[in-house]
């Protein structure tokens, strides 16, 4: 699992900082989250491969998630794409793209499959047999989304040796996989269990902006292994967060520590700040470890 | 007269490369002219001022002269505008940008105020006591126009040396400034011709972009000061213009030429050819003086 942060400062885009985008890579998958202006020159900066991408998840309709979005989508097809290309996002992003194209008289030729969502509860919105995909609703200014993505657990994998020290014959490995028993040489039973090795842990992935402080996310979020949590304002701004809906980096770490998460990235920052390095300090009076998103950075987080 | 080019590249913004955007000032105005995604990113970069655009004009509602817009809208707001903008574009337009700020729930706090185009006649769409815009309708694979930026004439000027040469009172001078003719100490009229200057020869600017090779332009823009000309092609390409619905560096020159331009600044670059000299190149053949666009470069056309 690999997370390139494209963009994740709050509002607008700047010279030197861009509005949110990420692109996860997941069992094979690349999920492009939220699209900011200028995300497709972000995608092509790091060297992301236009063709790679299939689904793209856009959290809220605010301008810094979403107005990258037709030119992306243009793109594509200036690239002469012809693969599916799913949306998921809220309600009225299907009307917006669509009259958008219709004006330029451009039309995609490929299949562009938008997926509206507009419930308030967490819902399985994408699955094969590797990766889950679902929403975890946030509370901001207009109806918002995060996203968690979860890795399948993989089907346990033949311990050879065992297998050998056991004395059980070659010929049941296929049975054995699929998770039968196995019987040795004197006809005994051995279990599955002891002929199998565990499979690495199935690693998750929340994305949560923009949201402000909201523990009803918790029973969805519990146990992922990374948390993204916006983080848009310091403590000392924390009275701009109910009028704005945002959190402060305090804020993020209480949810990481209460949904027990193995790390927290924090994003989605101000401009006000003279350094992102304050969010840190912050949320780590509270969580560790955490983690600082800043346009182009890549965190991989092992096979 | 001044023109700062924020981009100037066809299809896509790239990482070194934008689409089309220019800021025009004439007269104390500052005009801004398509607005393809990342302007805002490059008005920054380029330092000019956010609060001193009130008038936008849009080509046409193609992604990369349009796609910039909704984002620049929802800046002036964060920026705090309070002052009218004024958006003038095809109809449709309206429609687009209402959606996006009602999707996002992001009504701007100034008055925005849309003039939508459908005339494919020439037609005045703009004018103070010093400036007047006309459209100039192109032909392209969608409704689109060109745009003629005219400064009016001034009044004359005073001629303070000749009144005295003359023997005009000064009490007259009100007067002969404002088209009065003068009276010697004899008595003696004084054409108001003799008394006065020549005011500066009014500029022009004419925008033409996309466009296929169309004559029909010409009584419109005859005379420009400078005419910026679309130049998608090389003439090794010309086979790609009927379709695509735009012209060459030679078919540029040709325009200019015909017009009686004084200067033809070239644009629009195909991303395909390695080098933009070669679009002078060919306009130079039939045409001088060429300059060519690039992003970030400013003409001067002196006051």
């Amino acid at each position: 699992m690999k997370l390139t942060v494209l963009g994740c400062y709050a509002a607008t885009p700047r010279t030197f900082t861009n509005p949110t985008s990420q692109v996860l890579e997941i069992k094979n998958h690349l999920f492009l989250i939220d699209c900011g202006e200028g995300t497709q020159v972000q995608l092509r900066k790091y060297k992301v491969k236009f063709s790679r991408i299939n689904h793209i998840f856009i959290s809220h309709l605010h301008g810094d998630h979403f107005f990258g979005l037709p030119g992306l989508i243009s793109t594509f097809r200036l690239l002469g794409r012809d693969k599916e290309l799913h949306i998921y996002g809220p309600k009225g992003i299907k009307q917006a793209i669509t009259l958008f194209l219709k004006l330029g008289d451009s039309w995609t030729n490929y299949p562009l499959i938008f997926h509206e969502l507009e419930s308030k509860e967490p819902e399985l919105i994408f699955e094969d047999e590797k990766v889950t995909v679902r929403t975890v609703p946030l509370i901001h200014r207009v109806y918002t989304n995060g996203f968690l993505f979860q890795e399948k657990e993989s089907p346990r994998t033949l311990d050879v040796e065992a297998a050998r020290k056991f004395g059980v014959d070659r010929s049941q490995f296929n049975n054995i996989k699929n998770g039968a028993d196995g019987v040795d040489k004197s006809g005994q039973k051995v279990p599955n269990k002891k002929l199998t090795l565990d499979p690495p842990e199935p690693k998750s992935y929340a994305f949560c902006s923009d949201t402000m402080y909201n523990e009803t996310i918790l029973p969805t979020i519990q146990n992922v292994t990374v948390l993204y949590h916006e983080s848009t304002f310091l403590e000392s701004e924390v009275h701009l967060c109910e009028k704005t809906k945002h959190s402060t980096a305090m804020q993020a770490a209480q949810i990481a520590q209460k949904a027990n998460a193995k790390l927290l990235i924090l994003g989605h920052y101000s401009t006000r700040y003279k350094s992102i390095r304050f969010f840190k300090e912050e949320a780590e009076a509270i969580f560790a470890p955490v983690d600082l998103a800043d346009d182009g950075k890549v965190f991989d987080f092992g096979d």
